[in-house]
């Protein structure tokens, strides 16, 4: 049997003049796009051209919904009720639905951003909040989930079309969350140490912590990042080394966690 | 052969603590809603409770977008390229769907706001861009035209479906523009008169000027404004004067103009 | 000796086409105004309007930064560094002052809003950022903190001018913290309630406690709220009884806290 | 006589999570900044670095006021009542002299940018209402000025101090406008050819147009730009080649127009 796995980056993050990441580049990598939608990040113009572009290259299209704080970037922790929460997801949801449609494509998948996901990893009502709101505009949606975390948990309970995320350029505690930021080894930033550590992944179907645990997961589709040259770097090696060793890269599929 | 005429507000234009309009007592009155998408008024909260309100009371949603100007109300002149004006109205369209989706009705209809409807109804390729863009999303999308203006010779142009507007409460110029709101009877304040004027156009099938003078126009939908308890007033008084006549209060077919 | 007493409310928190608050009325009652920086609330054109009539009135003006939310009117907590909190504090307060300046007036006090204020109300180390960045703008400006609270203690700490705040529509806990306003009693709506409450507790030089306990504290300024008809009543009822018992109401000094 | 002129750049143009331009090489170029203030461009924070960078290298502050039109980095053509342009340049102005206070500097001078300038350079009405709100702030502030335009028109009527400015990079018309951008030739990439123009120009004390024809001009400021890596060594050779011939690089004094 071929494993197959989806390789997934965030993208049209530009806004206005200001360009952030390359786009083009990291579109011949991924599988899938997470797209912003004009709230945290990206706008209208951006967002015509970010799925113009993963049209062409059948890359698979995601709505990457945020906090509505541009300065912040949708990485400040704010605090909404759960119907404001949903209310912002269907927003953006709706507009990456129309950009899609008028490019010629269509919105699969959904991934929350920043501090938006971040809160809803350890909080499941608020990722139920979150994903109802968003399966409500599309019941047949695939959601996106930092797998191991409340995100999933929120997924498990709903039965929707589900695709379980791993990071490739960040280590794991022993108890499937991230290794803070802060702390040495936190961020791979070497590309054949990030390609192996993802090979071994797919392979062994489990998240290996920093102490050589492994977490039985099921791994749909790898984030990778392209923010910096390097990685854009990191992005093409993980790729390469997975095809190397006779993994198949796909959209996922998105069938129900259990 | 009864007489029917739909009856539209702008509506949805309230924003975060501040409120607009009486939509509550404006829905009982209307056939059509002209819900604003989050851009230059109105938020996805105020756009959910409007929607959801628009449902119960079996009124059609439309979509109406406008420019990205929230201190100006979207009423100031911006001029933006021809593909930017198509992405801003895609993207404010496709935020209403979801909307509307999630309040379990559905964007039947779509109408230009302020200084976009005003520079489009002067320019037919500005008006042109707008729907074609809106069209990509939604090809059976009906969309809401100022009468006799260069928005219905686009739609003309297009095929489209289509609903014919004329104002409830302005006089008429002999070439079927709006008389200066500056100049003395401009603006209609007395129920009455405004309720016997669409009567008189509905029944002619025209658009009849200060002068006196009948210009031929298909009319599919009045438009009644809520701003103010008066404006309330003049539209329940322009209903029940046409429904007294025998006029049928429902929403427009939208069949596109010849 | 005659007792002398500070009235202060919010204003100037319309934004564009949508209006909050009798602001003309509340000018006529009270001697300081805390007006909205543009951030939260309030726009360019509504802080000129604003200040040219607290001038006309002899009010006394205040800058009342908040968080950069204006959808959720700077009511839901954010979390930003302090470094990100004191930019932008001095931000709004040199809006504000230029603005106050073309007006023929001058900021002299300054007071938080919303979530910020409340976050600042717990929190010294946040109050300290927010108002030494205050500071370094304007030395000699007056800090307005809610009495008995982390705002306080930090004043203290700075020794700049200060005026300590108590509210004259809330009930206080035995730990002269507010009353939630979920709970009966937490808000008054009589006026005569609400003028024989504050009388007491500046003839006391004390917060009185919904159990009766005093609290001696320092009052310089009373808040009023004049966002709703009846709240404009409460304050004008609380300004007549407080002159009725021979209570002078003036601007405050601003004298530093021990 | 040994000849001065002052170099200047926009700059502080990033914004949140978004940058722009090398300011930190161009502080080392220029004499004065003209610092964007968190409406068109530039935040809270990047105006705080940017004045700090700029009083670190002793470089004249200025700020930079825009359109209210982040998405259109205020390039976009806005039409504003003049009142509301006076409360848009006076808010600006007002955060901008905050920030440089608390950076332990000052804003001697003000531009206007982007279509607000390009608006205000042939419409002298629209310039007066800029600079009068301006001047009412600070009646000592310089003003920057398109030398030849309707900006300076409105400048020597009031008689403010004053900046004259010419364009390092770009091409001359023969009645003191600029060359259209569309046309070739109009905007210069040599950094040879720049510098030796604004030495001619400098020392003739003159635009000097396309055609060769000599339009005497009081030059006080030379515009450089830094939002590629190609202007920035433009604005570097422009600056040694000026004091190479023995011209002086210094910030303008101010003196009014005749």
């Amino acid at each position: 049997m071929t494993l197959t796995v989806d390789l997934n980056a965030d993208m049209g993050e530009s806004f206005g003049p200001w360009n952030m990441g390359d786009d083009a580049a990291l579109l011949q990598v991924v599988s899938s796009a997470n797209i912003a939608c004009g709230v945290h990040a990206g706008d209208w113009d951006i967002m015509a051209q970010t799925m113009a572009l993963a049209v062409k290259n059948g890359v698979g299209i995601g709505a990457h919904p945020g906090f509505p704080d541009l300065q912040g970037f949708g990485r400040r922790k704010m605090h909404l009720p759960h119907g404001t929460l949903g209310n912002l997801v269907r927003y953006q949801l709706g507009a990456a639905q129309a950009m899609a449609r008028a490019a010629g494509g269509q919105v699969r998948h959904l991934k929350l951003h920043g501090a938006l996901a971040n809160m809803a990893a350890e909080d499941k009502a608020m990722a139920l909040a979150c994903y109802r709101a968003a399966l409500d505009v599309d019941p047949d949606l695939i959601v996106m989930v930092l797998a191991g975390t409340q995100q999933q948990a929120a997924v498990a309970e709903l039965g929707c079309n589900t695709a379980c995320e791993i990071f490739a350029d960040r280590a794991y505690n022993d108890d499937a969350t991230l290794v803070d930021r802060k702390l040495p080894g936190a961020v791979i930033h070497d590309p054949e140490v990030a390609g192996q550590r993802m090979l071994d992944m797919v392979q062994a179907g489990a998240i290996i912590t920093e102490s050589g645990k492994h977490i039985p997961t099921r791994i749909d589709t790898i984030c990778l990042h392209g923010d910096t040259p390097t990685a854009v770097q990191i992005a093409a090696r993980v790729r390469l080394m997975l095809e190397g060793a006779g993994v198949s890269i796909a959209r996922f599929g998105g069938s129900p966690v259990a």
